[in-house]
């Protein structure tokens, strides 16, 4: 085995980032040696500086956890939302070249890797819906195509965190007397430990910038839906 | 004129604060002796601190623009967005009495002296659509209802805010090819300057937090729409 056969594939997401050091010259495929875990590196919510720093820690850990000192080897591959945007691809091959990271890099945006991980022959499409969506498609001819990620302020439709604001929207709104009432009212007083709508205003803004938070509210809409709640 | 007969009246905003000042003991009516104006005290937006400093700030210059030195005087009102909330009424009420700015204090939302300044009779329905947006009625016999007034996150209905937004998300439907093309494509890229609408991420993201910003984009869906645009 040499360490020029080494490959490393990262996952940067928003609540945390592994990267996997695999041994790609067996010839049935590439073998699992070491896994590094570091804080979230999604640079959107982040932070680049804060991102590329976590990054780095995965894959030092990863070596480590491989039993190799961090040297350069064959190939690395990022997975992070928006990666395949000019400005983030740039930065992202510039911490490469600055770490000599690898003879090849390549940054995809998450839901290529999701593509590549649930589909053999590699073409289909790949939805992802968690704090943000996304869908991908690749067809057999290799054509590719992308729809949303447009993040929480315009886009984002059918993630946790658009689910969430609909809840919070639809127990405003019923506390107006504008909707019918719902089971959400008491579900969401209860989540924020609360006693009224009115105190969801303070409850929720003094963490709006917490989008992981948000989108976990989704939970309490999709429970109530399921339990026939005709709102949620 | 009696300085014990002097009422200050406040508007906090998101954009900026107003305190006038005036004799109430004129028998046709308050007269008005001087404004300060300072810098915006919406709590939401600027935080608490911030948001009491301006106020002062407002309420000293315009006793130095009246001629008066600060003193404690017959009444204030503060109109503020959100202060019929518990715990804004107490910030503000603390306030109030930390620098003995009166013998009766009132704090009302903004809606409400809306209305007292439109409607001579002192019933009617105000409606506040800025960046954000509320409803405030006052019946004949006094009762009164609100509707809205639930921040950018799950209210904000008929906002510049919501509009802004509701215009980029059709950028952004429009950029995927999920909705039909629309003049706010080459509008908002050029308010942006920008040259894709993929680049809106970046331009609109880094300023994410300027609500006044963004509620100010509405003016491009308002422009669009009155050229006939169908999608604005």
């Amino acid at each position: 085995m040499s360490v020029s056969g080494l490959v490393i594939g990262i996952d940067g997401g928003g609540s945390k980032t592994l990267a996997w050091l695999a041994d790609a010259t067996y010839s049935y495929g590439a073998v699992p040696l070491g896994v590094g875990e570091a804080g979230p590196s999604n640079p959107q919510s982040v932070g680049w500086e804060t991102a590329l720093e976590n990054m780095g820690r995965a894959v030092d850990t990863a070596f480590l956890a491989a039993g190799y000192s961090p040297c350069k080897i064959a190939a690395a591959c990022v997975a992070m939302a928006g990666s395949d945007r000019e400005n983030a691809r740039h930065r992202l091959n510039e911490w490469s070249a600055g770490r000599e990271l690898a003879e090849r890099f390549l940054p995809v945006h998450d839901a290529a890797a999701l593509l590549a991980a649930g589909t053999p022959d590699g073409y289909g499409v790949a939805i992802i819906s968690g704090t943000g969506s996304l869908a991908f498609g690749r067809s057999e001819s290799g054509k590719t195509a992308r729809s949303g990620g447009w993040g929480y302020l315009f886009g984002d439709e059918g993630s946790g965190y658009a689910v969430a604001i609909a809840g919070l929207r639809a127990v405003a709104s019923a506390a107006d007397g504008r909707t019918a009432a719902t089971l959400l009212t008491d579900r969401f007083l209860h989540e924020l430990a609360i006693a009224s709508p009115n105190e969801m205003v303070q409850a929720v803004y003094a963490r709006q910038d917490d989008h992981t938070w948000l989108s976990s509210l989704s939970q309490i809409v999709v429970s109530a839906a399921n339990e026939g709640d005709a709102v949620a």
